[in-house]
């Protein structure tokens, strides 16, 4: 299910041209990113070898490199960090028949039971036994190769690049956000924090019609980058963002919004920036868990309130909108470094959080 | 629409039968009810005039008898309270050709002005414009004799007594909650408070074929109510409440929970007793309007919350339900008033919030 | 709420500028519409009196143009015809405050009663109380002033025509048959049938962001616009469309079917079209009302059928697209006409419903 | 994944208590069964093995016996029939987890790959690799010891007879087939069709919390039984039935029709006894597959139409209905067979169509 685990079974072949070993950028402790020399993993039954040509760096890459831990999820021991990826299928395990060598393909990075209550109903991202890349003690993608179930894997055409490929991981949160919400086409839309996940989540907005997609971030440069995205508005966050909000809506709010900031004010602001009736999304997890809401205004209101956690079902839907071109997607990628590069990349990304978008690691050379 | 308004027209024939004037209990100012002799109002095009035979006192009834307001809404001058009623019809205005006179009813009493986009779409209690019974500035239903739209009228078979038929008020508000819930039959709920609205979603849970109904209360008479009314479990409230409702489900949590305590504890007992996945109503109003709630918990399990005011197309399906007999709801009404004792219905409820149930009041006699 | 019931009222003032009288398109009998000098209608309590700027000429138009009857609807003394249209509001009746005099809107053609369950449930294209114009015995839309409930039009855009906003309507019951098929963004869908309905169903489609979106038609020129209008690929009428259909989608068939065409093949090819638990939107109205299907093909299939009934809460939705910006949508309408003219509009759509695409009529000069 | 693929494996230990070799009911060729004795098989990774302690025999097991094929799938070698049934853990294969011998289970009879598109999205019934037991090649359970996948098995309460459990099969569909038509406490049905599917609908529509629930059927036996199953009315299949049932409900039609039958006339009876907005959900498969519908009064009246396939996630939903008790469920039990019998079973099914309602073999004894 994933290379960490294969690594220790068998040796099975693998085809001409994949190399016996490769380089992976493995977290020895926080901070610390070494380049190590392992074997090129087999893929099992129902599995594939992928060669990783492109990897985002995700906001929880970083808070590992940082932190060594986020909530109850622990690194105890080194672990290949990255789960935002993309690249070309190079073997295919026993009975792995959706795809041949050659094929391009996104990684979706859950790997799931399905055989769980929550797999069988449709809603898998909340399968308690997921091996997720990245996710202690889960390997995940800053390598050359990994091996991965085939049925989270997505083929890409031709003209997609890996790079935006990879950022199917981000755009899928924001599509499913869209979908616990609700959001029909041609509703409106508020987005509160417009960090990488914020940003896709505009491009997804746009993606599923929305007549009107607000945009609110403290930094200038994310403005800027959520209008190139498809926001049609953007508002300063901060004590009068909502009501500014209200204004760009004719009054009356937004039909729904999508908290991305992880903050308790940003929660707040994506309240009372909702319409009667309206629903609101909370993808960001705040550093202090609890935030307070106003009770009789939820309820006067009957807004809905939705956790979101990951996404599920959303692959071949943002493949099929990043196919048809995602316009100032390419803008996001700031900064570019080899595999060998990847603690620089994870620096980087630590350091610039206000300047940096998405900082992207190439594991097989640009 | 109401009385009030109709009383200042013109007055038109009544048939016979009808008298020309009538009683009405008349709130004069806090915690002061005297009884009027007035005139019985007629029924203008599309609306029907009602005996009222039974009137249910809601916790909103006395706030107002105790307070004079409820937020926003501030009883400003003499105001009739009483908005859970029941009645047989009296006359019918031009073009009213629902009904005739002697028709069996229970009476909706939130008056909607079909026309705006919440009308529109099916959520009517959410109209902006919408005229409540004994929400000021508009009159209820201590009265012998209210006119009202035809179509908040619902027709109730000949073996439904009255009162039954008056807590088809506050049943509507648990069927709601429900609806707002997705409730499924065969799904477990947790009701979190016991007050006629949480028992009355007990009866509401059990009528959509709840597989496990656990109620959640401070005070053992109302957990006895519960069990009357269908709950097949209770907890007391406390702050292991939530983790005796997950052991209550294998340690799963339950798959809905209503709260209607109106309290930030219960509230918070309600999101920790939900399973994965799992759903939210909020019909009680706190003190104190800010509740804080743990975000990443919301977020990693997918919680949906939902705020629920009032309620929308559920009479007939309350009628259905209560036609086909609620078990254990005679035991709901524990205090009986005559129109002219109304003062003392309200401080009844006012005074014995732990131990009476629901009061009643029957403007035509028991 | 129609212009014939309000000409019998007492005559109310009208603004300045508007005139006592007006010209008004008047079907004598079958193929047979002459121009009448009748009053401006005045506004009652809640209505607008419109100039009416653009009106498109339906099927149903050419219908009872040319039969007299459409179904149980029959024209039985003098109608104007007429449905699809937008103007300039001329003046406001008592308390309707939506609107000013020179405020340009769209007209959505169904007035509902608001009171019955359908008006109460959000299916108010149900209403058996519906007042539709053009529909016998109410009047319609060749005329150049017209009286309609206020909540029955909606604002457009400076920069949007009058003719394009006209459109909306039948870009409505395309927005509704997606709603209806529980359209998503990111699907596939096959439009079966490319007249007026089709083709802006097809527009529909492309704002609600599918990702391939096929016309079926027998007529080349239908199939072209299709292609302006967004269809990613076309496929001529016939035994083989479905197979072809099914191939386009990687064997898989598409995700959901509207069927606009009113043929028993073209419903046979739209069914056969679909994946497994596709879903099928019916539109048109065969001329011989039966229609054989494939029972076991829809249960193994989970296939699920949707018949289509005009339209609810659709227009808000299409005017923000249309105010986006429909590509193509101009080349839809292939003739023009005065309103002097409107015999010759009804004619020549009647007699070259394969040339002609809509044809419009400006009651008040282009 | 069945014990015919496991047979052949090498044989894995079984614990003590359970046999070397079983009894097996196969059925050689048409109308042909004949008792073999068999190697119990053993349960791999995530399988147990289950003593079958009752099992139904459904229509389609009687349709393989007289004819040896249903549509495409052909009896091309012997097979064991029989698919609905429940009994007892006897051994748990490796990482099966979830039971231990003795457990009580019922057995969800259709093994899903959890892997597709349509397992992912919580449609797993229309998975295209599914194993279904009794369908060719997968041998059923007329056998004493079956193996099958942990995740399709689910725990009963001793409460709970086998046979009732084994009757939970029938049941999911009728509670997938009101699932799929969005049905709602309080709403009224018709079912169309009383053979055991149609009468675990009522059951079903009974648990959903229906107001009303019509049961139609040429035969007085099955609208006898109906009545026990909770429906509340009844009208003989026919010509009238669709009026009859209109008349039932205040000549409005239900909200929800299930056509079980498989005949075209019970499909037109079915959506003819439908209220405007209402939904149809097609069991019954029809030996001719086209059945001809009035298009025009599906678009007029906004008909749905939902075929259904078997059901999903269905199982718990339905064990908790059966716990809380069923009325008259055991009186759906006519016949009652030993394992040799089961060709007697087969051939009692098949020629007393009229007279038996569910015919019980017991692979271990009664």
């Amino acid at each position: 299910m994933n290379n960490q685990q294969n690594g220790g079974s068998e040796r099975r072949t693998l085809p001409e041209g994949v190399p016996a070993t490769m380089k992976a950028a493995v977290m020895q402790k926080t901070l610390h990113v070494t380049i190590e020399e392992r074997p090129v993993p087999a893929p099992g039954p129902g599995e594939v070898l992928v060669k990783v040509m492109a990897v985002g760096v995700c906001g929880s890459d970083v808070h590992y490199f940082e932190h060594g831990r986020i909530g109850p999820y622990v690194v105890e021991k080194p672990i290949i960090l990255g789960h935002e990826c993309a690249g070309v299928v190079a073997a295919c395990g026993e009975g792995a028949e959706r795809f041949r060598p050659g094929d391009r393909v996104a990684i979706e990075p859950g790997v799931t039971c399905g055989r769980c209550e929550y797999c069988k109903s449709g809603r898998y991202n909340l399968c308690p036994r997921v091996q997720f890349l990245a996710t202690p003690p889960v390997d995940g993608a800053f390598v050359q190769y990994i091996v991965h179930r085939e049925d989270f894997l997505f083929p890409i055409p031709d003209h997609l690049s890996f790079e935006e490929a990879a950022l199917n991981e981000p755009f899928s949160v924001g599509i499913h956000a869209l979908n616990r919400a609700g959001f029909r086409p041609g509703q409106t839309v508020a987005v509160v924090g417009l960090g990488p996940v914020g940003l896709m989540a505009v491009a997804a907005a746009r993606a599923f019609g929305a007549s009107r997609i607000i945009g609110c971030d403290l930094e200038a440069n994310r403005l800027a980058a959520a209008v190139k995205l498809g926001a049609t508005d953007t508002v300063p966050a901060g004590p009068e963002a909502a009501e500014r909000i209200r204004q760009m809506t004719g009054g009356a709010g937004v039909d729904a919004a999508l908290e991305t900031a992880g903050h308790p004010a940003a929660v707040r602001t994506a309240v009372a920036a909702l319409r009667r009736g309206g629903k609101l999304s909370i993808v960001g997890l705040p550093q202090d868990p609890l935030v307070s809401l106003n009770v009789p205004f939820l309820c006067d209101n009957e807004i809905d309130i939705h956790g979101v956690f990951r996404y599920a079902n959303t692959y071949p839907q943002g493949i099929s909108f990043l196919s048809a071109g995602v316009p100032g997607i390419r803008e996001l990628m700031t900064d570019r470094y080899d595999l060998e590069d990847t603690q620089q990349a994870l620096h980087r990304a630590m350091t610039n959080k206000q300047g940096s978008l998405k900082v992207m690691v190439y594991p097989n050379g640009r």
